[in-house]
């Protein structure tokens, strides 16, 4: 590894990965010269805020990369589950993925952390925020409005195959306490 | 096992099990030869919305079901706890309980789980539910209202043994955050 | 629950459950009025010394008590996972049974713990030890063997229904380190 | 341990530990002969309601009773990590700590916990409750008010060196579902 | 997905991935179009039998594969941890994973998992299995003896740049029991 | 804290503590000001390489240095359980520990582990390790030998009062697979 090879690191949990993710994804590949990708809260799914498995989600990613030209070679995609104890978190990132150099991620929280564990942290640029969001997206889902606009046509389309929106639909109808909680947020 | 016989799957929390619980067993036992009892949330006690252990709560079922004639001979009681990752859960219930056939759920996300595990999912006609659920239970004890109306005299019997009225009050008097939000939403 | 009504406990993996198992039971109702059963190291299945699920376990317990007529109202079937911590092994069979009044067991570490935790422990009187044992029955089963005559009828046909023999066989061809110690030590 | 020697067990999460936590040590020292100091869900850091590591806290107690001349030979300090089970928590710690004769708890959920096991529960008179409070010194950390009044000046120094005022900030502006919950309560 | 799109699935520990390993994939990859290659047992490292991080597996895997000129389009690198209950561990994996249509093994146990679970499930030609093992790099790196031979290139390099071979020269000199049991079966 | 302060990290699983400890523990005092005592394997007891709770072993601890004359005041008693993961086990240890400058250790995996970590390890001069030994200790408990010779008088007088004898021969006596090959290795 030359001086002048970088690696970077981006995390979210891309429930679903949007046009915006891939937007990230194309820019930070003009910083660095590999990216790996931290497919965060990967054991959650088959909840309002986090429909898809981890499976679903590196397919997803994958083809959407694929779409817009960006080679596989040029990416990992890396599963982490959360961490009961989030000072444990950032070390299992670290034993989790090949070496990186720096962090990306306009979070706090995950900024905080990767900086108390003295990583270099930067700041992503993000692209339409306003538009594209992950939020919007199960919105639009739910709502039956426009969803796949926002989205990757390979990522419509896995989400044909799964059955994603009706599996959402179904959730939303669920009554846990907490999920009640957060849905009335969103009204 | 012949050709004939057929097992169902019931899931619940029973928190507790009431006259709305006895009366679903006995119509499901019209429907099937056997019926397995799955006891979900099985980790969880002493919490406003769960406050029996599973071990309390088998108990309370047993008797219940031996009361309104119920053989048990006709049903296994199957403790399952939550599973962190959603998609495992389906797994487990199998892994834990005898052989079925057929689920019999009204819970849309219980019933997404199954039907995505490619089991035949079957609704439940309710009986009384605008009466007898055991949110408006644990809501009577804590009120000091007419709780023992809604469940069988046996799991009343137990109820009074172990202080189970007592516990609730207790726990409402505590201040998590996350309890305090529950306890706002029921007013 | 009158003063004169005595619940036992009586701790098990039923790897499988065998006719001295069944014995057990027998005898055992002779001095108690209900029996928890609790079927140990539940999580296990698919290893060597623990070839079957809980839900296989449960369903060849209940069978063969059912064969030689002792009726499901006299027992409680309990399954119990190992605990990562052994001193918190006791307080969760506590918390997954129904009240009981006094162990059996002749397992010095079993014994051990309940009696720390200050329990009424009581021997069992083994029926023909030296020919009924579970680890006999699955060498039995690996060296092509009679092992049905250990089993009752039903446990037998269980076992055949899922394939139990063919498993057991495949999991001994593995040669993961802990396993082969295992393996050689038996020879 | 003669017939007079007693040992007291007094549970808190000490985010962080205050004047009020110290007083209440400090009575508690006249009752008893010795002290254990529960550090409560001691897995949590970096949240919002639970800002420090439990070495972080264990070091701030230690600094704190040493600072109002409590020789650390009269407590000891015993992180014991939340219990996803409930019922199993007193057993978690009874088996971390030194044997205790009293449990000093005014929180409702751990009095019924410990009353549950048959341990003597008593109360603590607080010291001022309206003005030291965790939640309070939190709170004023975020909104950049005097929150060096309520503390030691040890815990003061410890929290400057660690930066937990600016964490304390970066995780209020983080956004997850349930944080957000949080925060909106709190206004 | 067209009806000749064939996905197959490739499970492993790669501790570490091995020239018999890169024959593998590259053999496999004439029977399917993509193949997801499963890193078992990811939670595992700096053990003797399992010396390397799933990060490290990941670098090395993606090196290897590029350089016998492997693309990473026809692969997908899942690591996934193993289960406390066996029952669980291909939902899991499936969970992980892109949808798949076949499994490759030559291990019974995993091999008997698949089948219990209805998957496909054919056996791999190994490649020169007598000289390319896990086991057997792992001895000559103990012994001083010449483990590059058997490794591509690039995995030499990366496990001389995190120090690998003194990582696990002084994880032999450790005295747990168990290793002492493992380390003997060796001689 | 001083340029001059130096606080050290010294971690054992101490079953049970013995005059050996005490010694390191007596020397290590004079190269720093303050010691982290590392309680490993915090979460094992009543098995026969680990008999004593966490919570025993604490109390084991404070009362043999107290014997000796180390006051309290210059030492942290931190108990930390096992990671699953072994490249989570050193941030866990510092998550849970007050700062520390230098790690003493002979274990050569704990050495490369918090080498890895870019921690300063230096190694422990041992106190005649031929013959203080908690191996040998246990030993001579089982084989009723003067075990007595070996401990500091308060930590005999806490295994007589817990019934430490007792419970390690009972649990000699058990026989699950593991711990016959563990205890056929001994003789």
């Amino acid at each position: 590894m030359t001086a002048r090879f970088k690696r970077g690191l981006y995390v979210g949990r891309f429930q679903p990965f949007h046009r915006g993710h891939s937007e990230v994804v194309k820019g930070l590949l003009k910083k660095v010269d590999e990216l790996v990708v931290v497919i965060g809260s990967s054991q959650k799914s088959h909840e309002l805020e986090n429909p898809f498995t981890s499976g679903e989600r590196i397919e997803m990613i994958r083809a959407s990369l694929d779409e817009i030209g960006v080679s596989p070679s040029k990416h990992y995609l890396i599963p982490v589950p959360d961490s009961q104890d989030h000072s444990l978190w950032v070390p299992q990132v670290v034993s989790s993925s090949p070496f990186f150099d720096v962090v990306y991620s306009n979070e706090p929280f995950t900024r905080r952390l990767f900086k108390e564990a003295h990583f270099t942290v930067e700041s992503i640029p993000f692209f339409k925020r306003e538009i594209y969001s992950a939020t919007e997206v199960r919105k639009r889902m739910m709502a039956d409005e426009d969803w796949r606009a926002l989205l990757p046509k390979s990522v419509s389309e896995i989400i044909d195959r799964i059955g994603g929106v009706e599996r959402l639909r179904e959730l939303e109808m669920t009554d846990s306490p907490l999920k009640r909680v957060l849905r009335n947020k969103r009204k």
